[in-house]
């Protein structure tokens, strides 16, 4: 059975190769610009832009495929960047989140992953979910995006401060990932 | 010819059918749920989403209709929020506005509207801007959204502080609109 992960986001892959081949498993990469819906879940959105991809490619519908979406949940923002974290990234960055964290009472915030699934005419979601917190101000000059302030529970570095092998350890997307890669071993 | 505005907003319909009989036209509501993409810009997501509509609904290729879609834009905050202004009112509300506004020295930004208008397999926008500044603090409780943090340029009053009537001499909508129907009627 060929997998194939559908992202233009060779960081993304990568990071599925290397948890594939730890599996024993093999994924291959299929470039594929799609569009995402603007909805307020991750979990439809993913499962939309599935249905999406189909609607535009319909020789995928006799392949096995999957995608990955994630974003930031502050708690005390009411989930705010969520689903458009790349987009508030862009415009705010992290100083416009650490600006908006001011005089909150609580910073508890969490990394959602959710991968969908296509095979056999069937989408199935897998999620993955790293709790932790926003911190202070920014720490650490490695990962990408909101990295430098998050930190996740029971760690005392943020995810841009640790080693990529560290930070796999924590990670919402390898979480989403493994779930998946272990389903399809079973 | 028939004219539909598709919209499940009905006090949108509302604004729009009181300008269009202002000019002796005749609209029609259709109340469709679309999918709006994650784009950067309000005239790819105006656009695209009339494709989708298309796409959908494939009757209405025959029809004349057209969609709106608006959002504010703060120059110092790179344009937030932008094309997501429904989500970060939702979860940031004016409050959060405001708090990213906090020591920046320009407060300039604008409210825009984008609608397309659909008609022998064509799409054209038309564009409605009106430039202004956020306040310091909330004023007013008409209107809706940004409007009480929202004061067009040249007006001593927030959108929220203004009868209809006088907002609608400022408002983006009406201006997009108008272009539209003018357009129309030459």
């Amino acid at each position: 059975m060929e997998i194939y992960f559908i992202t233009h986001n060779p960081s993304k892959f990568e990071e599925a190769l290397e948890l594939a081949e730890s599996l024993k498993m093999a994924i291959q990469w299929k470039n594929i610009e799609y569009e995402e819906p603007q909805e307020d879940t991750l979990e439809i959105i993913a499962k939309k832009s599935c249905e999406r991809i189909l609607e535009k490619h319909s020789e995928l519908s006799d392949f096995v495929f999957f995608l990955e979406d994630a974003g930031l949940f502050i708690d005390s923002l009411n989930g705010f960047p969520g689903p458009y974290s790349s987009y508030v990234y862009k415009t705010l960055g992290n100083e416009g989140i650490l600006k908006l964290m001011e005089e909150k009472e609580t910073r508890s915030a969490f990394f959602k992953s959710i991968v969908a699934f296509y095979s056999n005419e069937e989408i199935k979601l897998y999620k993955g979910i790293t709790k932790g917190e926003i911190t202070l101000s920014k720490q650490g000059q490695g990962g990408f995006g909101f990295d430098p302030i998050f930190k996740p529970d029971k760690c005392d570095q943020t995810f841009a401060e640790m080693t990529l092998t560290t930070k796999n350890l924590y990670s919402h997307r390898q979480k989403s990932l493994r779930e998946l890669f272990t389903s399809l071993t079973v």
